[in-house]
């Protein structure tokens, strides 16, 4: 039996009218939907919004041990919000039903989306799938909306008495303004503002009493030093910060210096299961999700991941079945507070995949594995080419090496990943600064 | 130790601007309130939204086996909303938090709200009693607002396997227009739309195709026969049902001649316990709440009570303490379907408070308990007078009669509630001719 997966990074429940998006912003969604192939097993459906490279998918089936034949790419017609997502009306496309549809006349047992929303739902019905669907009942009634709101995980979180940063959840403005102004600012704390439904920091902005804060995990970080600065700014960024005065706003005390960390683990009907964590490197550049987190050591660490249990006992009885996601940050003094779930596939999710299926099952204790992303690249043949000639490709024998995840087709670089497979963290710096190298070198070459 | 109850019936978080509500309303919710009476303890504190009746709170005391003069009674100033509801500006009212600190300080040690909502969580924090506060993690983090969505509820039901009307849950118009007509209307069937978070029946409306529905559960029934009358028909009151575009609307299919039932629990830190279930009785007048369910005979009430189980399951891994109620359907072919529940003391927790600590332990097996609503009444003293005269009055030996559980000070009635204690419903009957003939008679004659 074969799973459809489909790669929709990006969903209108998500982040609203997508045709609002920046056409490079787009683009790199579009280009990371790419790290969903690393999920694929022999006769699979993938689909993806926008054309992959052919080279690039049989270089991930042959790194997955599958026949790249044995798997059927559709990428649905261009709909209103153009390429890089895989909108509700692709989704609902008559020829890309159809196509779907012939391409899974040999039995389709599930449906693995990135984010599985009420389109997905849709067609997941149209499919004729809702009933083996675990999680469909929940799923199909509005639960992926429910658990993906920000202001849910701080009930939630709340409820199982998690750590958490001092914060709150409101919808007026006049609230927003009293415990942002009273338990935050005034006390010389930053604030992040949430808005309830956005991802991956698209709709974070951080208000801080003092300049030269890091926005990570935000867009921006504004700087506001008296309260009618601050009613001035959320005067102006209400709207946005509401989505138009629909949504609840979450507020937390934003912590710099931190380290953002993650725990991956699956509802199954059974209940939890663990997948790995996981951390964003910040120093030397901020960039590279190194995997397992360097933090497991620190005396909060084990704290975390029982909290992530106590979460995930909550998600699985309301009735969530598939990935989760729990973010959360490392302080200066290495407190852990979490700070959001995401159920839906992970951002790091394709990189636990590779650990077992290429590494093998024993990745998480032997293997230090490190994610670069944004990266400038040559063309993919020229990348492998590069990698294989100079010893850097990634090696079944030794378990070590590069694995290139997200391909860059672009003529400016940036929206190309990889992933670099040491057997400890020193080995991982030797190996990145000499793919730096190699590809600096040949991108100039070009 | 003390709690302090607080009968906020209606608040911002559930009906939105509380100084938009009707007046007459207001003021037959504030008369509502006084059923938490029947919750008291020795040495409770009771908040109410407007002065009770002196005479009516010893009879209360009395019948419950307390001591009044132990009570404290208080009234918090006045707001912007007017009399009858407990709106946030007056929980926050310093005169008033300075009575209640002065009224507790012999020891508090729960607060017992009709809702725990974001301004009884303030008030339990300014009391000093968030850590001790069974669910307060969950309910000071917006948990309340959480569990009181009517699409958080079709959610949880689908997680669940429950159940349930056909229905959905949307955000735009268009979708709108699309289920309720291909799903429901275009079929011959009723939709009932739900606001995401009234209460009582006042945040829907019901759209027929066909005319003579009662609207049981919804403030108007609608004709709709053509898919532009549709069109019309949410384009009116579109802004009326999402809340100025705030909130999802839940649409379902409305089965009439259906018997409304409910089940309620109680979600402790050690799991759920169950406190009883009620209908309300259609037959021969659409009034009175009769516990219990002459329903629970039927052959999927079992199953029912299973499904109220998994639901408190949820609800309480997502951290909730406190009551919850389940309301259901019992259709014209004897289906349970579940409608809704509610995460707050229930309508009906003042008739099972009257059932344990007046009746007796084995009132849910031994006897019948009816409550009247909306009664039309004489003077509180004249009622009682009338009550005991005939023999009708509440006896603690025969365990049968008649308790006022809300009196009625209105110069024009129907504010009024009193409950029946029987042996079987024939004794119901009987009681309830003798005290309404009792009561017209007093009425005329005043």
């Amino acid at each position: 039996m074969a799973t459809v997966i489909i790669s929709n990074q990006r969903t209108e429940e998500m982040v609203g009218d997508l045709e609002l998006l920046d056409p490079d912003y787009r683009r790199y969604v579009g280009n990371q939907a790419m790290r969903m192939a690393w999920c694929l097993q022999e006769g699979d459906v993938l689909v993806l919004p926008m054309p992959a490279d052919e080279e690039f998918l049989r270089y991930v089936a042959e790194s997955l041990g599958i026949d790249r034949d044995s798997v059927h790419v559709i990428v649905p017609p261009v709909g209103r919000a153009g390429e890089g997502v895989l909108s509700r009306d692709r989704l609902n496309d008559e020829r890309f039903l159809a196509e779907l549809r012939a391409a899974t006349t040999g039995g389709v047992d599930r449906v693995l989306p990135f984010h599985f929303d009420g389109s997905v739902a849709e067609l997941t019905k149209a499919l004729g799938l809702g009933a083996v669907t675990p999680g469909f009942g929940f799923l199909d009634q509005g639960g992926g909306k429910l658990l993906n709101s920000k202001s849910t995980f701080r009930s939630l979180a709340g409820g199982v008495d998690a750590a958490v940063p001092a914060g709150t959840v409101v919808s007026s403005q006049e609230d927003a303004e009293q415990f942002l102004w009273n338990a935050l600012l005034d006390r010389g704390h930053p604030a992040i503002l949430k808005q309830d439904f956005h991802v991956a920091g698209y709709g974070n902005e951080i208000v801080s009493p003092i300049s030269g804060v890091n926005p990570i995990g935000a867009q921006r970080a504004v700087v506001v030093e008296t309260r009618e600065e601050l009613s001035k700014y959320l005067a102006d960024r209400w709207e946005w910060l509401t989505d138009g005065g629909r949504n609840q706003v979450v507020i937390e005390h934003y912590l710099p210096d931190s380290a953002p960390i993650y725990a991956e683990i699956r509802i199954e009907d059974h209940g939890v299961e663990f997948t790995g964590h996981g951390e964003m490197r910040m120093k030397p550049v901020l960039n590279g999700l190194i995997v397992p987190s360097p933090s497991s050591g620190t005396a909060e660490f084990d704290g975390f991941l029982d909290t992530v249990y106590r979460l995930g006992a909550a998600i699985h009885a309301m009735g969530y079945r598939g990935t989760v996601s729990v973010d959360a940050i490392v302080t200066a003094d290495q407190s852990i507070l979490i700070n959001e779930f995401n159920c839906r596939t992970g951002g790091s999710t394709h990189i636990h995949r590779i650990g077992e299926r290429i590494v093998g099952s024993d990745y998480f204790e032997e293997r230090v594995l490190v994610e670069l992303r944004r990266c400038v690249f040559p063309a993919f043949a020229d990348a492998l080419d590069a990698l294989r000639s100079h010893g850097l490709a990634y090696d079944p024998s030794s378990r070590t090496g590069v694995l290139i995840t997200v391909t860059d087709d672009s003529s400016v670089g940036g929206f190309g990943e990889y992933c670099v497979v040491a057997r400890d963290s020193e080995q991982v710096e030797r190996m990145e600064a000499a793919v730096a190298e190699l590809f600096a070198a040949r991108q100039s070459g070009a």
